[in-house]
């Protein structure tokens, strides 16, 4: 027997009960009688906060683009060399990753069912297209290399960023959001291989 | 009104048709129902080529499996030094993941609740290890770059490698295979920052 415990849920509290359901069931998966079971509350309580469970995924995916889009209002962003923007945009897409994971998360699953999902796919399809703006703008600087499609680029560059909602759990045993964008920055722009060791460099033997 | 079509299909073909329907509608998502709908013969025809839905997937996932690991077996994997054979790897996984496509991204979203599922993950988990080593190998030769986590580069480039199931279609308006598997490598390896124009590729004013 389950117990309706009191709703002492503030917006965000509900919201983030609602993500972890809808990440663990599907957005489609997932009923008001789901929702109210994992929150411990009745339908009706869940009703005095949201009109519905659209409303629980327009809040959450608007966390999650806020997020993103407001990388781009950053003055590291928005002034200096565009190669340095792209750079800056790259570590901060890491961070708010990490730093709104179940968010982000429910994000880059939604499918494009409902309005609110297609209205999230355009907004990620805007946010993909300015910073392939700023990797073309880079190009054309000289500063990143010119021999590759920039659409396709962005699209590998944000494949590797988005693959670590499949494996990053935070505050397990293993890695800390600065060693990850760092370790992504690195890979993005300098590659694996390693630099030609260079005269100042060199650590042969010096007869 | 659907009429049964006469049974002429192959375990290849068969296979094919399943393949599709996991993909759309989820393994856990699919009934021999499905499976007989789609393919347009009973499901006492389709019991006539396997036992069950679980041998579609196990023979599916078998499919993308031994073309990974058939990479590994492949001559320029095996013989010369460890960077050279990574770079090998990650094109053929390119290729092979392009060439194998419907049956990757199964394997993709295979999620471990039967066995077949289970050993699907287990066998991918150790084709990472194998790529795993062959990447630490080259950082001890000192080709490839020793300040990052072997582990986590290797996260972040299947990352990378795999989300091209996302939006690579075939045949389409969109990139070839070689195209997409040549940006791979030179995003892996040498990453996105133009290199710095030496004095023999240098194009400014030679008053």
């Amino acid at each position: 027997m389950t117990t309706a415990k009191r709703d002492t849920y503030t917006p965000e509290t509900l919201l983030s009960v609602a993500v972890q359901v809808f990440n663990e069931r599907g957005y489609d998966g997932t009923s008001m009688e789901h929702l109210s079971k994992a929150a411990g509350i009745s339908k009706s309580s869940i009703y005095h906060h949201v009109a519905g469970k659209e409303e629980l995924l327009q809040r959450a995916v608007s966390r999650a683009l806020d997020g993103l889009f407001g990388i781009l209002d950053e003055e590291h962003a928005r002034v200096g060399p565009a190669a340095h923007r792209l750079e800056y945009v790259v570590r901060r897409m890491v961070e708010v990753l990490i730093g709104e994971l179940p968010y982000v998360t429910l994000l880059l699953r939604v499918r494009g069912n409902t309005d609110t999902e297609r209205w999230a796919l355009e907004r990620r399809r805007d946010f993909d297209h300015r910073v392939a703006e700023l990797l073309r703008a880079a190009a054309a600087d000289g500063d990143v290399r010119g021999d590759m499609d920039g659409r396709l680029a962005t699209r590998l560059v944000f494949g590797m960023i988005n693959s670590i909602v499949e494996w990053y759990r935070p505050g397990g045993r293993g890695m800390v959001e600065s060693e990850v964008a760092d370790a992504v920055v690195r890979l993005v722009f300098e590659g694996l291989r390693s630099a030609p060791a260079g005269p100042a460099t060199s650590n042969g033997p010096t007869s």
